[in-house]
């Protein structure tokens, strides 16, 4: 497998600031760069000394670079690609973290060029807090990270992004970029939107309900803000770009949950208690 | 103030287990007793040795307790109250532990005796787990316990039930029955009704999909699964008990949640990002 000589990170939040201290304690490079535009976050990069050199000029930050991780809202994907795809090494290889993959799996094969090697890449692990000081060595142990490679991507490009994650301690799946939008739909965009939504009804209600509600608020309610607290730019963005799958899915719980409004109403106490015995065995599965 | 020489613990679920783990820590009474029907938690509870003696008959548990604290599913309430009130002590304080209130309080006003002394409370605490042997000594640390006492209620024993959850290392707020009802089903109920609902949507998917939604399981839907796990008995009255708030809740909420969607299908990018600014902020409220 290559060697990696030189890496560059796009963008400095939560993930990329994550990933470059665990690469930087595992010495998988040997010079790194970050690129961030504001003057703050650079200040802030530069403080924290988890890459060797901060650039403002995307040109000058990958023109060397062997790996380029791109850590930056989804929708800002293409402007930056754009931008810095003519200025790479002919064997640089590209990947980012980005929660959605069908967007950019279609800019791949629409309107970047041909030339270009990318294996689109998504880490699962995150906290609700963002910026670079969010960031810690350790977020990714034991966690899954699922790649959307297509079928004529290079191969060894592949294998080394792999092996970039088992570095800092996850497994690697590969798998279609449509599955993962599904499935990633149900795990993680539809909790984030129903805890957004329901913080959300909180924060209308009227004043004094709604401090007595912050100040009782007990499981249940504070894990959904904690859910809900997640960077806004991101799920934003995140939300728009997976929009079919999300709005699929969406529609299936709500006719759940009116099913189970309708139990409610009509006293069925065996209906609640066989849903919620087989929610329960859901969560053994899911911690064993 | 009483001095507490007896008491009784009726139900030795999580919030009795850890209250008589923490009450007797704290020396709180002289003797304690535990009463349970089934054998099994009968046998559990001997081996923990949480209390100083567990009975199964009612009667007997009770003759003598200065102090009965009821730790059942809500749904029990009227039968169990109607078993003891002939055989307690004249001067004996009953007190609960439910989640719903407004129940307690009818029942009290229209199917108890009218010299019954019973002082409704609620703390604020949990885990998913639930049985006897999930309780732990710390539970009720910090947290907030409301009680919702009728404005006849004896004053004396208002303040003993205070001195109790306070003893353990909790807050302790007034209020009326009516009012409880709603701020829980905001802070609790509705959002483990939301999670009980989207985990049961995963449990009905097909297989190979429900295995990866598990497999993949991140922050979001995992949190969602915990509080999915809580106890199907209890939760199945909770909510029955507190149809009316819920409902109300409920229809704000699903109002709320097809604004969001709305939002998503018209990729309206900066309600989004509104609505997810305002939800970050109530968070920030909710911890500090």
């Amino acid at each position: 497998m290559k060697k990696i000589k030189n890496v560059t990170f796009i963008g400095m939040g939560l993930i990329n600031s994550s990933l470059a201290r665990s690469l930087k304690k595992k010495k998988f490079y040997e010079h790194s760069v970050a690129v961030s535009r504001r003057k703050s976050t650079i200040e802030k990069i530069k403080k924290l000394q988890i890459v060797d050199k901060v650039e403002s000029d995307y040109k000058k930050a990958v023109e060397n670079a062997d790996l380029i991780i791109i850590g930056i809202p989804v929708n800002a994907y293409e402007r930056v690609l754009k931008k810095i795809s003519n200025n790479l090494k002919p064997e640089a290889i590209v990947t980012d973290v980005g929660s959605v993959k069908q967007s950019i799996v279609k800019l791949l094969r629409n309107k970047l060029p041909d030339n270009l090697i990318f294996v689109p890449g998504h880490p699962i692990a995150g906290t609700e807090n963002s910026g670079p000081e969010s960031g810690f060595d350790g977020l990714f142990r034991n966690g899954w990270c699922i790649l959307t490679p297509e079928n004529n991507c290079n191969k060894n490009a592949v294998e080394l992004v792999k092996k970039m994650w088992t570095t800092v301690g996850m497994k690697v799946d590969v798998m279609d970029s449509h599955h993962h939008d599904m499935v990633l739909a149900i795990t993680s965009h539809i909790p984030h939107i129903i805890a957004y939504s329901i913080v959300g009804t909180v924060s209308s209600l009227e004043k004094s309900l709604k401090k007595e509600v912050i100040k009782y608020a007990a499981s249940g309610f504070r894990d959904f803000t904690r859910i809900a607290a997640s960077d806004p730019v991101m799920w934003r963005d995140i939300l728009l770009m997976n929009k079919d799958s999300i709005l699929k899915m969406l529609k299936i719980f709500k006719n759940d949950l009116k099913q189970l409004e309708n139990a409610i109403n009509n006293r069925d106490g065996s209906y609640l208690h066989k849903l919620f015995s087989r929610t329960r065995k859901i969560r053994k599965d899911v911690i064993k």
